[in-house]
């Protein structure tokens, strides 16, 4: 092991460009949309740096503007891409965000398939990088695009362990790529491997086909991965942490909802902070502070500082003292 | 009675086009309005269509650019267009919405007087077309806007009887027009021959000088109306159907307001579809659907499918089940 | 007459609502429009009140949002608008904007019929105002808006014949309003007691029939009028003012239009600077420095400065030396 | 051949959902894209049904908000969309547009493979409808599309002979899917069995390899197609058609370019025109005015008037005369 | 004390130009910002004039654009500026708002340094247009901008006393300019010569060091003030004001916010309007629905009527009657 | 001289945030401004990253929303700002563009004073970062911000000397800022230590007093500076590089013009990019062909590729060729 890291952070996956109507006008009906990117393993890059963290991000893009586009916006946060994979082949993913508004639900449409992202393949990557990386943070996105990418997930998983680097894992089930059965034969084997897990209440019972009330599902989280750390998001009711011993908790501020997607990956990001300061309380209150700063934000982004969370985290105790 | 009609509905009458300032900025501070287009009658014929109906609107616009952006909103929701009268005299009507946030309401600035629309006379309109019509809808707003309108009206009425057409008819008293009293001497002897009515609470006690609880109201209109079945729109608290003998009842969804302009008419289109159906229960609960999606949609436009219709009345029950 | 004047111009004449699709979008396609003003004697307005004259404006316009806009608008460039007639009746006049590309041309539709301002009369006006008024400024517009408005116009020139106020008075037809034979009829009794004439070319040979070349048409139209001193302008050739005596002349800056319209009024306000200064060809100067920057700003008001209007004719000179 | 005809035109091919930034911002720098629809076939009916032609459009859409808003603004222009295919599997064809200025050349990015039109079929189309359609267009880029897409364009054209609807045909080479040589092999035969051929000048020589002036290249579509006419676009020089006889010419307009995408199309559309009405200087006449009108236009689409083409065609005429 | 006033009110202090993102979009990402101008003394201004009263505001511009635009803006609602001062040194004071979304703060960033307002100096000032002015207004912003500010309002006060014009004052500690020791030492003085004195409840205690419930903070303003009438701010639970005997209360209407920015120089023009009224209870009635109303409206200005004020306010008589 | 370096470029200067109106709107009649950054050495180190070289800027930035805004748009292009100084004090400067239609010039107002970056010190800088860096470039522009911005130009230019980077200095004279006399006071020492010296005809003459042809003014300057190679910029007359012994060319090309801003930095980019690869005539072309690119793009970056360089680079030989 390395005695100087040159990365904190390493993480692989897809990143589209987002494109999303104003206001609450339906897509059918837009004349212009907002243009930004979102991918939930940048989402992660893009909060880490953000707190100060040296991030790097792989993912394989077309070359051309939209190629361009969707790397620059991450590299603003100070994301290292150097070690993109620019392609002549693929296309760029895309996805459409519809905002809904009560009893109309907002509605994602994918346009996904055959992106240059989907053809990454082991050979595609620099694995000697890992050689000064601290920590791999991957999902269960990845292998879902297609063969080539869950080989070239289990092969980041094998050079990661080989370096000792430690693993998060969000499961991250998408219901649009594959079914439930086929994740749980892919994830399996995955989840096994790493060493802070992180897993939806839902993804718990229908992927991993968990029951029970939340400790149980993190006792099985547990039993399932071996991890050090089990992570169980309960959306609007927080989240809880199993690390074998303790069942740590965190509830969710109150929010005004502007914009909720990547509120996941904010508070996966503020999860795995706490994980490596080695303090799991601090990671889940991060992760509840910054997916609350998170809903506040348009765009997939978490355009934050760490002094708004840690002023969120003060003014939330000062109100409990009063 | 032919045996195949070409159109399931055929309606007439004024679309106006739709100013809206960004956000809430007020119209005198506009430096840009969003231009859309909107009209009871139009509304029911885009709201119908999209449900799959083949629906016929008819009206007079003015040649020229104005015009020609009201006739193509509506026909891209495919709606027929192809009987709509075009003038070289009147004007467009126009409408300005200022929407209002808590406690300034919103206001609407009409601007349709000596429109195209108020020139429509008898003779503008081909009749035989009501041949292979199935239904008629008209509403309480055409008479209000000239006397050659109320003659178009009285007109429609009779040719839609003597081709035995069903006829369904929406009061919307619009108190920017005339007074109650003229209201009632015109509107009562037409809605004396209507299969389908339908009204607002308000409007049954102003105009109609009804009063009582909502089944007095009904019965109260009923006896004026001798139409099969007569609809109480109640706000918030949904709505009731009167069939002479059982009184159906829905009751509203719970909305978070994007734009409330064009809920009624969303609810006069879903009644039409059941009692088309013949199941007025059924009218009712798509009627109450659809305009609580309307609600979430800006525009006057019902820009929702069939499909969304139905998942949020099998949401609905499902919640009530639990 | 007064020893001191309270305002250096008085002007009275209908100021519109006006809409601008973005860029060369089509009307009819537009789904966002540019909210303006624009008017003749209010762009004399303000022209002449960014130079630093006092100058009131009178008009009458409809109570409410749209006649606030008006109203604001005018009076942020410092225009007096306290003499303003505010009426319960009647609407705000609009005009749509379509700006053309070549082969296509700039086409404006009109839609003032039925304004609050063409209800004008002359019991409207307070008259005594112009005690302590300079100058008065008219145009060939209002009276083609209705009869009222034809005998408020005359009763302006008798008010302000009878105070000594000197007067100028733009022809600008409108072939929308009416035809060359009524405007002939009614003009010609107007201009015969004017001051300062302003025509274009084309209005001197289409209203007035007159014919032959510039010199012709000048002496022509001073026959007329027995005006002071009459501008005849000749769109991209410049200008030429014949005071009985000299015909003097200036040519057209080149120009990259962004919005041509309030061009003309911008030359007439700096023709009245001129005159009003006694030396007609440093109005003619201003004239033509002030229509070639009123090209290079969107929408009808000359929003620029004396400074800019100097620096102009200053590099113009300085051109001509090399 | 049936005596009454339900449609003049009928056409077939795939509509994409077209992405333009504002201004001259570059694609990546792109906060915002404009959302329209275009294709070259569709855009063919567009220009049609404005000129007053009863035309039907034929593709294939994937059902969900992008497939809407791609029919819905072709509907709104009057062509009829009652027989497109809706899909539960393929993507929407998108392209970008990032508008050029010197020295920086127009870029178009296009991201159609695997659409839903690319999986058109024989089998998807009602052939019956051809029963009473006067006239069928097809262009060279279907086939370019997919092996399915050729199957299918060949069974139109047989379909279409058997029915003895005149065919017109325009080659639209697109490098980005296929090379010269495969569009040469496949087009060929297809060529050879239209009755008006529209052919750039480069495609003439790139694809079919010709050489010479224009009257050679003329001669040479001429021999392979046995078309009555072929028409020869020139760009900025114009257009030649050649009906066997007679080499018909017309200038092309000065313009002022706002967006060139569809000018081609809208050529096509006022050729058929007069082709359809046996007079094929008019029609050229008509695809010039029509195609300098366009450029005037943002996006695909030929959004102007018959009164419009006849005008400037008048004033060309005019110009000439002095 | 002259017989007739020219002016209701005169005011003084910085306006700047305000920069707001679109939507809840951070600073650090916006592409875009709408450009608005604010200041607590113009604010003030411009909802007097709107009520009807004749208001000159004085400040010290730059010349040029920014001074322009924020000149032109406040002239729009009818306040005189005429007695401006315009500066070849100094900028535009700026500052940006960042809306907020909870648990999100909103956050205000001034750029105000250096300004030309900051220059502003006792000799700046033509003190005898106060001899027709009946009533001053203040606030605590300007003695913090600097000590030549400082001066000239100590000299405005000396110079309305002088004429007898009564004076208000409000508060408005602004932390980012000052400690509230210093503000104490320099507001002190001020505070106890005027005649109605505005100030939040937080302001009484950091700034005034008073404390106890709101009776004795208003007994303690009024000890300090020797004013006629003190009001006390207190937020979402409405103002309460004193004047030597009756505690005046009036509670907050409920509000959906669109901009806060705003409302407390909203409440004090109301405040002002009803003790020029000699009606305390009025002006504590006025204070609050224009501070309702104007959190519905956004930017600083208060773009309402006094009709919408009156309406307001009989709404809640009419709800309480109930 | 390391072996190995870390950078290839390394520039330091001032960026602002700058603000410009859409289309050809006067900044006073603003509602809304774009927001982008630009800064001479930025500029250029966008580009030059932008071909492929790795390029440090140091800069002093404001800590909060603005610096940041500046900071993350410049890393997004892969700069490195790793080593910008984040300062409490000082504010972001600023800069509104006006853009201009003849006969109205482009305006720019600068509102960059008492700004972070004009704090800039010797002390602030890491000066050991230059160990590793080949090549240093400065302009003229940050001398002129402050005494100590002076000083810490002379400390690099000192420190970049020591450790033998070659230095570029474009003279950039910003005759806002200081005059042209304290100009060539400060600048004269500086130019003298250089490699590579960059002016414009206009600085030439009035900064350094040099007169005469182009020849006479790269003598003068090459005799100023000892530079190995002096370049003179032409305007559309291109620009010539002396290296003391030939006289190298490159004509302008034909440009549309969307933003002239940045123009000279992009020419200043390509020459460097040429001189670092010893191939000055390629240094020319390259310049020339950049600021073509670059006027056809808005903002102050350029945003293109090296590929767009080359195409427009052979694309001239051929038209040369034809």
């Amino acid at each position: 092991m390395p005695e100087e890291f040159t990365h904190d952070v390493w993480t692989m996956g897809e990143t589209m460009v987002r494109f999303t109507p104003r206001g609450f006008t339906r897509l059918e009906d837009a004349h212009e949309l907002e243009v930004r990117t979102g991918g939930a393993e940048s989402n992660i890059a893009i909060a880490l740096a953000r707190l100060g963290l040296r991030v790097a991000w792989v993912s394989k893009l077309p070359r051309g503007p939209l190629g361009s586009l969707v790397a620059r916006r991450i590299r603003s946060h100070g994301v290292d891409i150097d070690h993109l994979v620019w392609s002549d082949h693929g296309r760029a993913g895309l996805y459409f965000i519809e905002p809904g508004a009560a009893p109309r639900p907002t509605r994602v449409l994918y346009d996904r398939a055959h992106s240059a992202a989907s053809t990454l393949e082991p050979s595609d990557i620099d694995w000697d990088v890992l050689d000064t990386v601290r920590h791999v943070h991957l999902t269960g996105i990845t292998p879902a695009l297609s063969a080539s990418c869950l080989r070239t997930m289990e092969r980041a998983l094998t050079e990661a362990r080989k370096r000792h680097c430690t693993v998060s894992f969000d499961v991250n089930f998408r219901a649009r790529l594959w079914g439930p059965a086929a994740a749980r034969v892919a994830l399996a084997p995955l989840v096994a491997r790493v060493d802070l897990l992180i897993c939806t209440e839902a993804d718990a019972r229908v992927v991993f086909q968990l029951s029970g009330g939340y400790q149980e599902l993190l006792r099985g989280l547990a039993a399932m991965s071996h991890a050090r750390a089990v992570a169980l998001t309960l959306g609007s009711n927080g989240a809880v942490v199993y690390d074998g011993d303790r069942y740590l908790q965190s509830s969710a501020f109150e929010v005004s909802v502007v914009d909720r997607i990547g509120a996941g990956d904010a508070f996966g990001a503020g999860l795995i902070w706490g994980y490596l300061r080695d303090d799991l309380q601090l990671g889940l209150n991060y992760g509840m502070a910054m997916a609350a700063l998170k809903h506040s934000i348009p765009g997939d982004e978490f355009s934050a500082t760490q002094e708004e969370v840690e002023s969120l985290l003060e003014s939330a105790v000062l109100e409990i003292q009063r």
